[in-house]
């Protein structure tokens, strides 16, 4: 009887051991060879699923989105407060922690593999900015956000405040730790609130 | 006799002739064999002053740098009132024209080539934050900034919504277009001075 391979099941093996190797040695270690060798495949065998180190990472990539839309969506099922409910899903956005670095290193690497390839990120970012927007329109329906204010323009500058922050936690971490991160966010968050 | 070169000046034209490169095709467009060509230099003449496309770009980078300071340092002695100076300033570290896109693909591109390399960019943002916190004194000094806020606090929020504004400015130019960044970045001002 042939071998059965699950292929999907495959993939997120390769998919988490990049993670590993990225976790380890940053995005700089992410070769083939090196992810073949950390998920114990051959480079044959990681090539049959990913012909290209693009390809793989865009793989992981979703790997990431997938995994922090089902974070967000079980906080906002959670019984918490709204205040405390918006600030937990903004944190999933910044990296705390060096799983979440690993994630924003992937994004980041991507986002310039996009970029340098001439394509717009749109397909990435898509996803963050409606989900601000979300957060904005949740506080004012929550009668959290302070009159006159103007949603738009505060969906905007909270955006540019969660990915200027992620980006100095990933490119400046001995300044900008995590509770750095939280402080700014905290006194932002109250700017805005009632 | 033999011919005279002037090195630095060479050097200087490559990087201009890199500049050129990159704001009609990107930072994808920047090879050393296009640079040549765009230079009218052979790939010799230019591999004799940059070995690698990351010695290129780190001149270029630099050239970056020289042109910010010397653009924040004229309008810092200009006789503008210190609102205006300060609103100049921030507006010379976002991408607003082809120009400074440009630049800040370049900054991008190199930032990522050193955080990918294992290093940490710091010598590339080391200007920026010191210069927020700066300003944020120069706003204190001239009574004009809000009583009851922390400086170091406020230094930090506004250098991240100044670079996530940048980076959006980059990657989503269609929503995050000039008008955009100088309402947003008008928005932040008000809330934090007097």
């Amino acid at each position: 009887m042939p071998k059965i391979v699950d292929h999907s099941e495959r993939k997120s093996n390769i998919a988490e051991a990049t993670w590993r190797v990225i976790i380890r040695q940053g995005i700089k270690g992410a070769t083939v060879r090196n992810i073949a060798a950390e998920a114990g495949v051959s480079l044959g065998a990681l090539r049959h699923y990913f012909s290209t180190q693009h390809e793989l990472l865009e793989f992981a990539m979703n790997l990431v989105k997938e995994r922090v839309t089902a974070r967000i969506v079980d906080i906002m099922q959670s019984e918490l407060p709204p205040r405390e409910q918006i600030m937990k899903v903004l944190l999933e956005l910044l990296p705390t922690d060096d799983s979440s670095m690993a994630e924003m290193e992937v994004w980041f690497a991507f986002t310039f593999h996009l970029k340098t390839g001439g394509q717009r990120a749109t397909e990435l970012n898509d996803a963050i900015y409606p989900l601000i927007v979300q957060i904005i329109d949740y506080l004012d329906q929550h009668a959290l956000f302070k009159q006159g204010l103007d949603k738009d323009d505060e969906a905007e500058r909270l955006y540019a405040l969660i990915d200027g922050l992620a980006l100095h936690a990933m490119l400046e971490p001995d300044r900008m730790n995590k509770q750095r991160v939280i402080r700014v966010l905290n006194i932002h968050l109250e700017s805005i609130l009632v």
